[in-house]
């Protein structure tokens, strides 16, 4: 302890399934157990951000909460023994709107609803739709609620995690904090994330989770505290797929080396052979096809470079190495600079595309 | 075309489930389809070879053989027509041993058997037996089966095969022929492959599969011939298991930082996020406890390499370096030096490493 795990798998819904809401689906899970520290906090929010940069996603944002301030608030109007109904209430904001929420919260028990008071329906909604933004949002909620210990305790966890993430280089627009965010209802007992891609909110979070520091006490008297979150990979998939952001491409391998009519095997396999040992993706052509149709299938394969060595090119030892995209071609070199030549010639591609 | 595929996943296996054999099981499938080259044949000898290196199997044979050979061999003895039978008694070899198989090869068709003459049983028995080995058992096999065509067909292809491979630079060792394995009587039409790790062979195959060119004929007009392999990862993990080779670790990060007492969390959290930038995996310990217990938990878990700041160092602006397995620590380094120093400790003990 602390003990950390990380898996990529199936899941199953429990709950009925629908369009975009699979019986099974892929989740990437990841979860730090056995310490209380806002470290732990901060670093799912991390993980979430390094994943979904390194997915490719182009502008998203991870939203904060912390359930011991939404605790504090109730506290505060006097609510705590209705926290379910009114915390459900909540989490439809975004589905029925503000007024179907205050609705929701009036109705009475016997409706499912939390019974509360006018005054009392208007000032959880007015707490929850003033309190999305940046850290500002924090000190109102310190300035409203901060002499409650659980808001308290709240709004200085989410304060650690938000420096936290600034020291670790995460940009302060990535990130919100939502007062009004209530899911998880039943096991989170400190910070929530939620994640929505800009523009795609509509697709609902992308990657969420919290902190469920009791969950374990189901199973076992150890006390067990936990932080995680998952990435919904399908929906992440399907989101990205609509947003036309999936690139999809045929082969990882910026390399296709030829197999030239006339020119023996033996070569290619060969020099394929050393750029893989030099840490450079590189595949033979399996077929002496006509060198043009090889160099189509290259390019619209994905693969940046060509390396060609025809039967004069066999006999003088050298190659040509060829740029798929601008169809420009280096000819004449040297076997021996095999591996610099192409290392340096994909060097030179990625930082044009840099660029560009 | 030609198209690659490869994945990982679950596979569901339709006979009778029994010990290690379970009803899903996780195969790593690798293919080439809408090719007949024998420079595909060889890729996926080489992505075997290359899949278990990468996995850190110590020793492995990769067996080869041709259908032809096997095709050829039959149609010398006058035997095509009863192929099926032949290759089923010749497969269980290795279970019912050289006698069991001429008995089998020797029964009556009404029985299950091949209705082979005791010379023709013999012969076939033989062949397989004395078909082991190195490229000298494709010259015995071209000596006696060379002037049948298919026989030839298969010859040829094993041998550039090998000639392949020996390009590509894989060991001759790792690479044999067994001119009697009859896997996949049903749909392999070439190349096969079989590949046992030394010392383990009772294991069974880990990584199996064959040239199917006929395959896709149940589904499509369309020729489209296929090579492929799949690894067993269930198998091999049990293996590796059994084995001792398989190396648990419960971080793949090289560098825990640690949470001094007194010393501001950022501190050690920016360093992280540097160190990660810089490509080295690091984990921040969550709690600020004693700092022996952090060492003796980033040691048990695998790291390689502590990051330490304590109250004094911050002030300076320094780090302390240990080294977690000869607890040696260099101190006082500046933090500007922080990815270059962890980074060339790093090297230092990947090459200790590599020389004990």
């Amino acid at each position: 302890m602390p003990f950390k795990r990380f898996a990529i798998g199936s899941v199953f819904r429990g709950e009925r399934p629908a369009k975009g809401r699979f019986r099974e689906f892929v989740q990437c899970d990841f979860d730090t157990i056995g310490t209380e520290s806002v470290l732990a906090d901060a670093e799912i929010a991390q993980v979430i951000h390094s994943a979904l940069e390194g997915a490719g996603v182009l502008d998203f944002t991870i939203t904060l909460n912390d359930r011991k301030i939404l605790d504090g608030m109730l506290e505060s109007l006097e609510l705590s023994g209705r926290s379910g109904q009114v915390l459900r209430a909540l989490d439809k904001l975004s589905k029925i709107g503000p007024e179907g929420v205050v609705d929701e919260l009036q109705k009475e028990h016997d409706q499912g609803g939390a019974g509360l008071s006018s005054d009392q329906a208007r000032s959880v909604l007015a707490f929850a739709e003033t309190g999305r933004g940046g850290v500002e949002v924090l000190r109102e909620a310190e300035a409203a609620l901060g002499s409650n210990p659980h808001a308290g305790q709240g709004i200085a966890n989410l304060r650690t995690v938000l420096d936290l993430l600034d020291a670790a280089g995460i940009p302060q627009d990535r990130i919100a904090i939502d007062l009004g965010l209530a899911r998880g209802l039943d096991y989170y007992t400190g910070i929530v994330f939620e994640t929505t891609v800009k523009g795609w909110e509509k697709f609902g979070s992308i990657a969420s989770g919290g902190r469920y520091d009791n969950l374990a006490s189901l199973f076992t008297a150890r006390r067990l505290p936990g932080v995680g979150a998952s990435i919904g990979l399908d929906r992440l998939l399907a989101l990205l797929d609509e947003a036309g952001q999936l690139k999809s491409a045929a082969t990882t391998a910026p390399v296709l080396v030829a197999n030239f009519p006339g020119t023996d095997p033996l070569i290619p396999f060969r020099m394929a052979a050393r750029l893989r040992n030099a840490g450079i993706g590189a595949e033979v052509y399996p077929d002496p096809i006509q060198i043009g149709k090889q160099m189509g299938y290259g390019s619209s394969r994905g693969h940046k470079l060509a390396v060609i060595v025809g039967p004069d090119e066999a006999i003088r030892e050298v190659f040509n190495l060829r740029d798929l995209t601008s169809r420009q071609e280096d000819k004449g070199l040297s076997w021996s600079v095999l591996e610099d030549s192409v290392q340096s010639a994909l060097q030179i591609l990625a930082q044009e595309g840099h660029r560009s």
